[in-house]
């Protein structure tokens, strides 16, 4: 184990092991909980617990008393390479993991970040995935979501679009929450599939007994194998754990700080839900790619070089100034209202359209759609070259702009591609009656 | 009329003056509305019509051939003021117009913005306000909320103030719905307030057979009268028109780009609703501020040099390093999920802290509440300095942040403002029921 020094004494002086269940005393509380490896690098003057509610909890071991009270299962090492063949009457489903709550599935045990996620560390701890479908795994990487960047948005569109050649008729990927939906919006933009390309994840650790890894997952699979060959975000329809909706990955968002129906589908109904295993369509009329309606393309040339900017009252012009100065080649805004900013940054404006800075208007609203025809603050935005994209998410936006720039630097060409429907991510005439979940369902 | 030149030349060739309803045909097309005045600096290229649908649309003179097709009515000009005693049995209600759709109630006839707002003006569009209360009335700017910024918050507050020094039992504050929320929050910090506070205004101008003006403003009234001291916003709380939602002003945020019902309480179901005219509490539980409980107070030193920075996946540090070097006082984040940012921003964040610069954190999620405890990634950015906020929204956050610098600079002192609930925006134990308007009604 990596306790080292003073806490290795400490537990060593009641044969306390990693997994070990036990409660540490301190100060007149008790804390108990499942004893958990610690990073390499860390002090040694705490021990960490896995606590019932299902987060950790670290405890200085200065005047704590610890006590045994369960022998915890060993850790298994080393364990020989599952023998599954593959059963020729299924279809192949590929999980990607990029990192994650979902990834920690196989880590139950010690809680420690694992870092080779295999396909056979993923069946030993779900095979009820092998009912479903041959699965194939695979580690592309390890990162928190909330450290994503364009970068690894290529790097796990080649990873699937790798999958798919080799043979995959659906991929599942399991990330991050926190920028889950920029993801989806990536690839969904970067790669054109014949075959669905499920993104998921888990709001909380899959040891806790509320965890919705479990039902996500398998979940994902069976959408996987279904013909919505689209990129979509599978995760908790509602607080309970019997069902899952299937959101467009350019029309989703995560809402919700910790609650696991936290995605939810903004403007627009989710396109589908999972329940019992079996995928419903949700609104019939709804349109989406069939299974093997196109060939694989991928087009990964991403701008980087982005800017993001929140409006409010009180924002200076030399903030649009700044972005114009450092070179960047686009600016996403998220206006007020119907995509509105204050008249003080219209010269700024002007001076990014005069330096062909396509900059391009969503609304901090979220619901709804930008129209500059209205009012005379929306007309001035016109003019000076603002390009609103009506029912788009701001997120959405953001991932589309570095996406478009990466195909031209040209700015008309940039604003057509903005104005034009892609991937549904933006709709002519949205309905406002998909407000804040009444799906009309 | 503000008709000039051609345009003047294309009206008045078939006599028609401001008001009337006309049809302008041009390629084929015909435009059927009432006339509209225009702003004194406008070109005269184009004239403007009030369509039926309720938007103004211009049309280019050039080619086009108008058609009278029904008299208007004139607007009234220099009418005698309203002789009206005060009604001693009645409480006395201010109201003050900050400009925004609520305001253009008493311009219905032409669309013309009007300039003095004054209580003979309200009363005669909506002499049913006599019915409720004694009304006076002031407009104290004219501007589009967009617009709106700190030193404007001021301005509103004292005018408020100015109006309960005189006597007012409530005031209401007439408001674009772009940035209600912000002005909500910061009169909500700004003032202490022995009576009621009503924000309200009108996402559909009053002429349009749909509008929400109407009901918006009865119903303020109707809360300006009842015992809850507090701001609130006073809007639709459907697209139905028969009732009114009164949200806490440092819980509330737009959440629509034009539905009536867009705004909403976030994480805490609204204080109250208005039906028939009758204002009934929603959840008895919740505590509120009684009428009288306090003194007029008003701290409006406020620190206007405050940044506002969404986190997203390519946010390059430098970023915070500008706001950092442009002497920006402090700096409100929307992290990730439960106020993540990514890691590369750390550097930066911990020379905010040097040079003791509040750094706070806050969840573009909205709904739900920052927790920095949980991921490795929160723990980082709180050795950082890094201030969240738990379940504030990110706008009352700011807001908030903004006044806190204006009481003091110190940032230990800072932090304890912000981690102090001092107008129902924070809550320790806030429930994750609230969800996308599960109100539990």
């Amino acid at each position: 184990m990596s306790y080292r020094g003073r806490a290795k004494q400490f537990l060593e002086s009641q044969n306390i092991s990693i997994g070990d269940i036990i409660c540490v005393k301190k100060d007149d509380v008790e804390y108990r909980g499942m004893l958990l490896d610690r990073a390499e690098d860390a002090d040694e003057l705490h021990v960490v617990l896995k606590m019932d509610s299902g987060y950790n909890v670290g405890i200085a071991i200065d005047q704590a008393e610890v006590e045994l009270l369960e022998r915890g299962e060993k850790p298994e090492i080393n364990l020989p390479p599952l023998k599954i063949e593959k059963d020729p009457e299924k279809l192949d489903v590929s999980i990607i993991s990029t990192g994650g709550t979902v990834a920690s599935i196989i880590d139950y045990k010690t809680g420690a970040v694992h870092p080779a996620f295999t396909a056979d560390d993923l069946l030993r701890a779900t095979p009820e995935l092998l009912d479903e479908a041959n699965i194939s795994g695979k580690a592309i990487m390890n990162i928190l979501s909330e450290n994503m960047k364009p970068e690894f948005w290529v790097q796990a569109a080649r990873s699937v679009a790798d999958e798919i050649n080799q043979g995959a008729d659906g991929v599942v990927v399991a990330h991050g929450t926190d920028t889950m939906h920029y993801t989806a919006a990536a690839l969904s933009f970067i790669l054109e599939s014949p075959v669905p390309i499920v993104i998921t994840g888990a709001q909380r650790s899959s040891d806790r007994p509320s965890s919705d890894a479990f039902l996500n997952l398998m979940s994902s699979v069976a959408v996987a194998k279904s013909d919505i060959a689209e990129v979509t975000v599978c995760m908790h329809a509602t607080e309970n754990d019997n069902e899952v909706h299937i959101h467009r990955g350019t029309r989703v968002r995560k809402m919700h700080t910790s609650r696991r129906d936290t995605f939810n589908s903004i403007n627009s109904p989710p396109l589908a839900k999972v329940k019992d295993g079996k995928v419903k369509i949700i609104d019939k009329q709804f349109s989406y790619h069939q299974r093997g309606e196109c060939q694989l393309e991928i087009n990964d040339t991403l701008e980087e070089k982005v800017g993001f900017i929140k409006s409010y009252p009180g924002i200076a012009a030399e903030l649009l100034d700044y972005h114009i100065d450092k070179g960047y080649k686009g600016i996403l805004m998220e206006g007020t209202g119907l995509g509105h900013c204050p008249d003080n940054l219209i010269p700024s404006l002007q001076r990014a359209d005069e330096e062909n800075i396509p900059v391009v208007m969503t609304s901090q609203c979220l619901y709804g759609r930008t129209n500059l025809n209205v009012y005379s603050t929306g007309r001035k935005l016109l003019s000076s070259g603002v390009i609103p994209v009506g029912d788009m998410l701001p997120e959405t936006a953001y991932v589309k702009l570095v996406w478009a720039l990466g195909q031209t630097s040209q700015y008309q060409e940039v604003k057509q591609i903005m104005e034009t429907n892609l991937k549904g991510e933006m709709d002519e005439k949205s309905s406002s009656k998909y407000f804040l979940r009444d799906y009309g369902e």
